[in-house]
């Protein structure tokens, strides 16, 4: 068995590094790349992915595999050596089934299509990004076709980023969590709006870049194994088990934009650093899941980053900061500033009350599309109504609807259900924390936050892919994905906030 | 015909992939890589490097190859055809010599051997970098194994980066020009020395930056396919042909070191960016040799750069941007200070009349560490001798003596005579260039590059790869490689500053 792993893992080394320079591809290209390099290199990301592609899929992984499932059967199911086959054989199983020139394809077709967004959503025009999405959701059907027979057809999406997770499972919980939030929504609304005028007045761009960092330090990110640049979109990429980074935008009317995104992507830096470096370079090395993922970037975002006890701490030093804008401001009126709940276009800027219903209206269109309810072209009208139904808005244009998120134009269809599943997970945790480490608060509004990443360390990070999201949320809580204490936690805070 | 070159041109557009890909990871690990990044970054490297030379020296390059020599045999020899064919049988040759595994093991050895350089460097501690320079000089003389039976063991080195070129006539032509340049120090320093004591006080970062990004566009550099960074070391690197990248470093108190960098590594990559664009993602889409790459560099940072008519236009400005140090130091004793001969340590920051002897001490070096006459742990004696011998100096510490090129730690023996070789065929062309156009200084004098460019991009740069060093040259000024012209321009200039 030894040798047969060693094979094993000399392979999945290979196909890991591979993955890895890729992400360091398209890194580069969000991140430093000049404007004319974008045809070559959407060319050098078709042709990792497809040499990452094929060396995984080899009938020599295949042989690997099957000796080793016999061979691992007879150990511990959650050994390292029976889940490393566990969890490639997932991946070699879901990948087997995808020939490599459409992995090439779709990548050629998704690095043109990235920039096309970008112009349209930059130009306000649909119209422009019309055909690369309609070329992407036809690549997307036919890769689902791949996986049939299915119980649904956006399963084998959902199962890109949501190992084990069904569509009938997805919609169960957000039926129970939809009415539940609008009920809340309602509540707040009905409410006098609390006050965040003074939020609205430039706050120095480098002074923001350097708070956020300082946070980041504090939560525990260091600097010799990760780095943070500036994008578009804020986003964590990972190179390898010490160099995983993060990148932030700076508004400098929007101080709330980039300090919360830098909390946000250092939650999903210190889960990828925080794998057990005995499974580096393997499928083990990885997230659980997308929704797991989610969880944590949330968890020091919005349970730790939008509380009184992180402010506690941390306030004092942004009105050092920042003493023109915030020197007559105190703690409570900030602290229920930045936690304003107000119904709005853009789901990176939604409140946590208004958050997932913007992940339940993707996730209502995904699921058309797939069946073919819905035409491509439909969209921006799909967009506008469902926004009104929800959310009582309608978009004055397509750049602040439809054309917002980046997720489509790469492919990334079945991924926006994990944002609100992790929002849901990130209070089943951040509960069970609190029973295991009474003195969990204390520590955060002194600014402590090392046992905390311990605890997330030891129950959810070192795990990496060994167990799957319900596994995990099971093994860790006691029970699965359960919205309840969401909502819990949600309508403590905002009862508080806006007195109902 | 045309389908065999098209299964070639796939094969050959995946290795040119794979190989911009590395440049990216080395670019990056230079750049900005988190430190703890170094050992699985190296890791990367050499998976790239391994797919990429498994993929290259594949049976079916080689029956494609085979087929295709004979196919294009009736074709004019500098056809595209038959020329990618030549170029392409050429690297697969010599590639088709070298294990995989030994690729992959050079990658990682060189990968690691680059930290502990760079570390002993810093600590003047060559006892650090020993074992993994002995390690290098092992694998080198292991791949020289490879090439036997060969006329000179450096032979199969010095190919790697002169295609053609052999040890015998680069001796040759070094005997040649040794005496004179010997000669000519001489001459210079028996004369009263220039003044350049106002170069050595704080010239501002920033404006030093904004001076070397201006020169650099004016030379014809555009930022919609280039970028510069600042790494401890300049470099030029490729990752397509339209994104070809260039770095600097500033130091304050030495106003000549980013501005001459910038120039120099401008014109390596306006050679880059000048190939023609229809031979992208083939071998021909590269330099014909180092020397060439050299020539384009050395003559934009020396032959233009430290030109009294570049500055005729451009030191207006520089006075502009330094009013307080140069605003009474007129141009021709500025002039007179950027051209200061001078024996010195440092080869990156030697002048034009010392450089090419920095050089031959390398060259000697190399050839007797393979000849094994002398042992790597002999190198900082071997070293200081033989500054006291061409120079008159011996360096304070190793720091500044053996350690301080980057180049053997990346097991790049071989490349050195590259430069010395380079500044010839600058001088070469540069003749040949005010030949066939007359007007050139006129230009220069007002600051105009593009006809200068224009010539350089149809005689040197659209080639690419398709010519050999010395075939190139003959072809562009009618003879081989000759120091004449070199030291001509040498002579000229210096007797001209120093009056002898």
């Amino acid at each position: 068995m030894e040798e047969k792993l060693t094979q094993l893992k000399r392979i999945l080394g290979q196909v890991n590094d591979l993955n890895h320079t890729n992400a360091l591809l398209e890194w580069d290209q969000q991140v430093y790349m000049p404007e004319a390099g974008e045809d070559e290199r959407g060319e050098q990301i078709a042709t990792i992915s497809e040499l990452a592609h094929t060396l995984f899929v080899s009938d020599e992984t295949g042989q690997l595999l099957e000796d080793l499932k016999g061979l691992t059967a007879v150990l511990e199911p959650y050994s390292d050596e029976a889940s490393l086959v566990r969890v490639t054989a997932r991946e070699y199983e879901r990948e087997k089934r995808v020939p490599a020139e459409k992995v090439a394809e779709f990548a050629r077709v998704t690095s043109t299509a990235h920039g096309a967004w970008a112009k349209a959503r930059q130009n306000n025009d649909f119209k422009h990004f019309q055909p690369h999405l309609e070329k992407i959701v036809e690549l997307v059907k036919e890769y689902a076709g791949y996986f049939a027979p299915y119980e649904h057809v956006y399963d084998p999406l959902l199962d890109r980023f949501e190992p084990g997770m069904k569509t009938v499972d997805v919609k169960a919980i957000f039926a129970d969590l939809r009415p539940r939030q609008v009920e809340l929504i309602k509540a707040i609304t009905s409410r006098p709006q609390v006050d965040d005028s003074f939020l609205q007045q430039p706050f120095a761009d480098q002074k923001q870049w350097d708070f956020g960092i300082m946070v980041a330090e504090k939560f525990g990110i260091t600097w010799d194994r990760s780095r943070q640049d500036r994008t578009a979109h804020p986003f964590t990429t990972t190179f390898g088990q010490n160099d995983v980074r993060i990148t932030t935008r700076v508004h400098e009317d929007l101080p709330t934009s980039a300090l919360f995104s830098t909390m946000h992507e250092a939650g999903h830096a210190l889960y990828e650093l925080g794998f057990d470096p005995k499974h580096r370079r393997t499928p083990l090395s990885d997230a659980a899941s997308l929704a797991i993922h989610e969880s944590q970037s949330r968890m020091w975002e919005n349970l730790v980053g939008r509380s009184r006890s992180f402010w506690t701490h941390f306030y004092p030093m942004m009105k050092e900061a920042f003493p023109s804008q915030l020197g007559n401001i105190d703690m409570e009126t900030f602290y229920r500033a930045i936690n304003k709940v107000e119904p709005s276009l853009i789901r990176v800027e939604a409140d946590e009350a208004t958050y997932n219903l913007h992940v339940m209206l993707r996730l209502e269109i995904e699921i058309a599309l797939m069946e073919g309810s819905i035409q491509v072209k439909d969209l921006p009208e799909v967009w506008n109504t469902k926004m009104q139904d929800y959310l009582g808005l309608t978009p004055p244009n397509d750049s602040n609807g439809v054309l917002q998120d980046v997720h489509w134009s790469g492919g990334m269809i079945g991924y926006f259900p994990t944002y609100a599943l992790g929002n849901l997970v990130s209070a089943q945790l951040w509960e069970k924390m609190h029973q295991d480490m009474p003195t969990l608060e204390d520590e955060i509004r002194q600014g402590i936050f090392n046992t905390m990443l311990e605890w997330l360390r030891i129950n959810i990070h070192r795990h990496g892919a060994k167990y799957e999201t319900q596994e995990l949320v099971q093994k860790v809580t006691g029970a699965k994905i359960d919205p309840q204490p969401y909502l819990r936690y949600l309508t403590a805070k905002y009862s508080d906030i806006y007195a109902f």
